[in-house]
């Protein structure tokens, strides 16, 4: 970085100032001191609760920097983060970026950088209230803390899922694993990042949390950033249920001319789609702002997840680590074990 | 790491609810909801504002683990941040933490470092609340988010100072910055951690800053994790003022059979004390739970600060920016331009 610390505290200050959201209808929490003291400073209103959620963005493991553009890490650094918030059913408010760069990185590459996440943050409502700069000895390496408002004993968590509860997963899922298989097959090639927006640029559901939350629809939610099959395995072992999917009813996304299969939609993460249960009775629009609402499977008894073939046939269903791009991430592509 | 995230979640999860500090009198915050959902909960009373800091600790930038035992990285690392919410006279009580780990190191590394950082947050009265795991490819990276609370209105900010305020600083100072020295000296060099508790344990000031605060003593203040001089000249210039040093007042510590000299005091980092001032006509007692308040000057009109010396010289005071550990560090070293 050409310049000092103190000069890109200011630059960082005064962009985030200017990219300031303005009030919005429903915000429960406000930003009183911002970059430039030891602590930043909030208030929330009486009868809300805090929610906080931290992610890191690390070269080589969650972005490569000759795949993906500046703007598009800044903009998934935070997404990371806003889609926790969403997954609670929260409103975020405020962002903290803790960043190291390299020596040698260029500036252009850091104003981008800024741009790709202060543009983000306008349009999700949140200040950039505060972080921490050092120099990194490899590689860019960025930690993102992000806070929310919730009315007070109104997040939606993991945990309250019950037998019989409807399984539901918004958007339409695989595109962002399906490209990084391709990216692994051809590493030399250049994907246009504007051509495949769920990786580069994915969209935290910030609207239908909203939405959800505020109907007090769903008995439990997570966000599948890791993966349906991993997420919705950690969902059950909070709530202490199992699932019985329907392999038909997944909602697979078309990628640019590429085909996207069942097990990119059932293992990728970096979705950031929202996955929720629905108790028996409560009606739920099959789209919410074109954003489809899929019924994917429910609820049982026990601790088994299963999934229904195209067949009829019903097999155990094992979750798959994501392991977004470290080295070892290839493995991530064998298929899933089938037991007929 | 020889086990996978999830188990090592487990893990900290349970060392986290194990070490859940007991309620405290004073306590404006709690913890609804930690480690095991999308975000934690936290619940902070009517009344109160949220303070909320972000501190890296960067393997071979802030600590090298050759020099440094791994209880020492993760107390260093928590009180990073529970120095920025003392520095508002605040109290902390949630923290979150990011922690990238070579997938080479071992296993006891890891357990020493929580080992570290939880024994803190126990006296700190601080719960471990969630954060992020990842693979590092360099080095262990940390990044800590420390939460606090303040009665609303009440944060002590570094842009109160006015002309004629005293300026005290909390403790002795040079001990950690000497040491420094010494290990860059000799590299191959093993010191005794608990022989230099002020570089390898480190106290966050934060009875005091409750004391200060509670009496509404200081109109600024700051911590001086990154050296007298430089935090001071961040104090004047968000508070518009100048100040004027006395040399001979600078409290110097007393290093375990080694010398400190003035220089450390002025420009070293990791030192954790207290900068404030306060108005004239308020009285502040001469030590505060046995940790010695210095008058040191005085704040003056304009954007000078200058420093008298023992000859009764004045001249202008430089800050030196504080680099820890990084390549360049020993540059720190160099002594402060003097105009005599």
């Amino acid at each position: 970085m050409p310049i000092p610390e103190l000069r890109l505290i200011e630059r960082i200050a005064h962009a985030s100032e200017s990219a300031q959201p303005a009030p919005r209808r429903a915000s429960l929490g406000r930003v009183l001191q911002s970059i430039g003291d030891d602590c930043a400073i909030l208030s929330t209103l009486p009868g809300t609760e805090t929610l906080v959620t931290t992610d890191f963005s690390l070269e080589g493991v969650h972005f490569r920097r000759e795949w993906h553009p500046a703007d598009s890490v800044g903009h998934r650094c935070l997404t990371r983060g806003l889609s926790d918030i969403a997954a609670m059913g929260g409103t975020p408010f405020a962002a903290f970026l803790s960043l190291a760069l390299p020596a040698e990185l260029p500036q252009r590459w850091a104003d981008q950088f800024f741009d790709g996440l202060l543009t983000t943050a306008k349009k999700a409502g949140v200040t950039l209230a505060g972080g921490d700069l050092a120099q990194s000895l490899s590689g860019v390496q960025a930690d993102i803390t992000v806070i929310g408002t919730v009315p007070a004993g109104k997040a939606i968590r993991r945990s309250g899922a019950q037998p019989g509860d409807r399984i539901f997963v918004s958007g339409e899922l695989g595109a962002p694993y399906a490209l990084l298989e391709q990216m692994y097959a051809a590493p030399e090639r250049r994907f246009r990042a504007s051509s495949y927006p769920a990786h580069f640029y994915p969209q935290a559901q910030l609207a239908l949390a909203r939405f959800l939350g505020d109907k007090q629809l769903p008995s439990s939610m997570i966000d599948i950033s890791d993966g349906l099959s991993l997420d919705l395995t950690r969902l059950c072992k909070a709530s202490k249920v199992g699932a019985l999917l329907q392999e038909n009813a997944i909602p697979i996304a078309s990628l640019n001319r590429h085909e996207v299969e069942l097990r990119h939609a059932l293992h990728g993460g970096d979705e950031y789609q929202l996955l929720f249960t629905v108790p028996p009775g409560r009606r739920l629009p099959a789209e919410y702002q074109e954003i489809p609402l899929s019924l994917i499977g429910y609820i049982t008894e026990g601790d088994e997840i299963s999934i229904e073939h195209e067949n009829g046939y019903i097999t155990e269903f094992e979750p798959q680590g994501w392991q977004h791009f470290t080295p070892d991430a290839t493995r991530a592509t064998k298929r899933p074990k089938r037991k007929p």
